[in-house]
């Protein structure tokens, strides 16, 4: 498997999976902005010019929540996954999809008018109006973590992608100073070795 | 099986893939800026008060993407999604997830600057830069549909996904004129009788 990757990305939800599962697997670094992410060999495998992508055979892949899901079902030997008739079940899937779904998309508009946008073109109200939405999205992550570990039962693929979200918007400035259940949950994440070796490559 | 539903919300999504499935289910119908969906006993379903939720006995969920997964797991027997060893699997997901990943934020953009800010308060420079980017990921789903029926393989859970954002795209006023897989592939969704059930009800 080749996992095409930069630092701070979603890229390293997958390769905090990948190191979670023991897989082998062979990286190509690329940095955020890097003109090697819109090179015609790079286009060539991800038309968006966009990380992460995962090459697995003949598969070429690149949403991370659809990369985790087909780690899982395809190498994880059901791992990282509640069974399917348990309730965990269906928390797994609801936090696996809130990630990109709600905490994200905030995300994303933070990043393009903080960073990616030059500064004559960035908008306050749109970053104050994302801020807000992020705040009540973290708000639903906390209320559930009440009295949890992880978000479906033991440590999943939910974690990866809503744990992840979480420990970004903690980065960008997200206010947890009312969401007692976060900062905990954001120190047992970071603990574990696999996300360590994710973030030092 | 109780199904929360607005008309034109992703609601549609999950009576959709009910009809298609030929599930039992009774609808709460309500109607989006509702104050239904605000009031305390929606909001002890739902505390973000949006639609689809969906309870199935203990089970409450509410991404839609989550939604169309779990039902397809626990009552799909088997239709709708792709074998875990094809490679209509890794496309399955792919796009399942594109949907909320890439395409439904430019329309939530478009949606809130258009629809639901006042007048006053919209900015036409998010406007212009969501339909941008809209159409890009469009370009996408274009290029992948070429010679395809659907998606991945036959008719699947990530047609209602990634189909329904793209009907709504259309809807929207996003331009199709250079994307030729797109219409036919909208009429051949919009024939289904299970989404004219659903955008019936």
């Amino acid at each position: 498997m080749k996992l095409y990757f930069a630092p701070n990305t979603r890229a390293v939800r997958i390769a905090w999976l990948l190191e979670e599962l023991g897989l082998d697997y062979d990286l190509e670094r690329m940095t955020l902005g890097d003109k090697a992410m819109r090179a015609p060999d790079y286009l060539a495998v991800n038309p968006m010019g966009r990380v992460p992508t995962l090459v697995d055979g003949e598969v070429t892949i690149s949403e991370s929540g659809a990369i985790v899901e087909y780690l899982l079902a395809r190498h994880g030997k059901g791992r990282l996954v509640p069974a399917v008739e348990t309730q965990d079940f269906a928390a797994y899937l609801q936090w696996l999809h809130f990630a990109e779904g709600m905490i994200m998309p905030q995300i994303n508009v933070i990043m393009v008018e903080t960073v990616f946008l030059p500064p004559e073109r960035r908008n306050e109200v749109n970053v104050k109006r994302a801020m807000k939405l992020l705040n009540q999205m973290l708000g639903a992550v906390d209320a559930h973590m009440a009295g949890r570990e992880f978000l479906a039962g033991d440590f999943s693929g939910a974690d990866i992608m809503c744990g992840h979200a979480v420990i970004v918007s903690e980065r960008l400035g997200a206010d947890l100073s009312d969401k007692v259940n976060l900062p905990p949950y954001i120190a047992r994440l970071s603990g574990r070795p696999a996300l360590q070796k994710a973030r030092a490559l």
